[in-house]
């Protein structure tokens, strides 16, 4: 088992909790959203004839999966391997994950009897998330693990749409047509997700990120009268466990305030606001996570420290800043690049001052 | 050839020219993104067995597809039936647009060799425009005919991706990689696109709009030192014929002051900013396009009035307003909500005060 344990042995708190909770870490914490995944050879080597799903429920191969950016990397952080269909698989809805696709929904959700159908999570649905967890914890030692779930207004457009959808018509209709069923498919959603979340820090998860990939097609009106509610519920429905809640999604620029207001303690940015603004919006109560643009992974070096120097500097802004990209790790990142970058942002972390 | 003729006798300045103008119209002119396309059953008879390059290339066929939603709409302006690559097409790249795809070209731009090949387009190279639009003029008596190219930026990225492109990582990189073949790329397409709305203003088109599709992809500081200049010198190539220049782009939440800087009359603003927060970013200095949601188009009527109703009254902080979709009409759209919705803007024109 490799050491993974970077702290320094004064340090109690590790450098990724401390920046999510707005205290000085003792090195610029660093991770990447999807580095457990395709930018890594020994993950295609494993992933070899499994599918996705299946991937995600075998506890030894999401246990090694989750390792592997760790130990290549040093990032400060894992992020738990699974896919935000996860919990809705488990539930009993009929969908596959369809490679060059996404996931793809049987029977898309869409009348009051599909959504009846959507029933509440428990740990037995899942038990392959509990025991990975459980041995991730062990074999990470103090480098903490990022629980992970899908958050309800995305899970609701794979359901509605029956697979990505560019404009997420069908969603955004439903969503106007039915106010009634729409909070009634949003509320199991969230009801869900929390149950699912809870899972993992009750497993030894020492903070979780809600994804809102696609909530950024909403305008903010929407976003508060038929979204914010139900995340709020499902960051709430951990608030008692005591671990950094992390709420993400892309194209947000507009909604970053209300995401934080959801009750998120670190609001993730994608690159598009500078940190610096995203501060400013935000306000001075919530950490931030980000956001080097991950198209810039593929520029030459110099470029890539230039833009990673950039994205230190305004994160000092922040009351905490967590290093990331501003989206999800490119399949064909050239990994090296990665684990030079954590490298670098190391070395930039500031004094105490 | 039916009477497209609304403006009272009186009325010297159509509807949209006036908003653009930024003086008061004598009703709240409407028209919408791709209006001329998939929606209409009569484009798609007329389109059957005919390529889209092809249809382009038919003045005919290009003043009939646009005309037809003038003749059922009733919208206050025609927008010229093209595609943005349609100008590369015409200086010999060679590029296809696939269907289910979009545009996709043989040989990618990526290096000085390709990029020397960009050379100037004149009137000569698109005949078929020219005479287009000459006719066009004649069939739509007052209603203003809107040319139309896409942005330097935009055709970049077709052009260096290859096709269309989720995160634009190519273009990105050669950006920052190769700064000086960057602007010599897009100073190159800089001048085809300003030679080509050139052409479309002479043959009688009374404004121009500037499509930026996916310049929402970048970051302000990107925008300003990779792209604005280019799209400045775009809109300034026409600024002495004295037609309004419309500048959009998709996301552009970020960029929105940035691209009236680049020389806009009018600012086109996609459904995630309320155009009241759209006025604060752009000043009072332009007028403003936009922003009813197109997936909203999906919805029932008393949920589209709602929506539309709040486009105008956000709309009256703007110092003019042309009412219009946040992005273009999507293929599936039932036309008749495009007319009703025509017939509701036009009921809800402010009173001069």
């Amino acid at each position: 088992m490799p050491d993974v344990q970077n702290e320094s042995p004064r340090a109690a708190e590790p450098a990724f909790l401390a920046a999510c909770n707005r205290r000085a870490p003792n090195r610029l914490p660093v991770w990447f959203m999807r580095q457990a995944g395709r930018s890594l050879p020994e993950y295609r080597a494993l992933r070899d004839g499994v599918t996705m799903l299946d991937s995600c429920a075998r506890p030894e191969m999401v246990v090694e999966i989750t390792m592997q950016p760790v130990r290549r990397h040093r990032v400060d952080a894992a992020v738990l391997y699974s896919d935000i269909v996860v919990p809705l698989k488990a539930i009993g809805v009929d969908l596959d994950i369809v490679p060059g696709t996404g996931p793809v929904i049987a029977d898309p959700v869409r009348s009051a009897r599909e959504v009846a159908r959507l029933r509440p999570l428990s740990v037995d649905d899942v038990p392959y998330v509990d025991a990975a967890c459980r041995e991730l914890v062990v074999q990470l030692g103090a480098t903490p693990l990022i629980g992970f779930a899908g958050a309800p207004f995305t899970l609701a457009s794979y359901l509605v749409e029956g697979g990505p959808s560019r404009d997420h018509a069908r969603t955004k209709a439903l969503m106007h047509d039915d106010t009634q069923l729409w909070h009634d498919l949003l509320g199991r959603l969230a009801a869900i997700t929390g149950a699912f979340l809870r899972v993992q820090i009750d497993a030894g998860a020492r903070a979780v990120q809600l994804f809102d990939s696609w909530v950024g097609t909403l305008s903010a009106a929407d976003y508060a009268e038929f979204v914010q509610p139900h995340s709020a519920a499902v960051l709430a429905a951990v608030a008692d466990l005591g671990v950094p809640r992390i709420h993400f999604g892309v194209g947000t620029g507009e909604l970053l305030a209300l995401m934080g207001e959801a009750g998120a303690d670190v609001v993730g940015v994608d690159w598009r606001v500078p940190l610096s603004e995203a501060t400013r919006r935000v306000g001075p109560e919530r950490a931030l996570q980000g956001n080097l643009d991950p198209a810039l992974l593929r520029a030459r070096w110099p470029v890539v420290e230039a833009a990673v120097r950039k994205v230190v500097r305004e994160g000092q802004t922040a009351p905490g800043h967590v290093f990331n990209l501003g989206h999800g790790v490119p399949p064909d990142t050239d990994p090296d690049v990665l684990t030079r970058i954590v490298e670098l942002v190391h070395s930039l972390t500031p004094r105490a001052g």
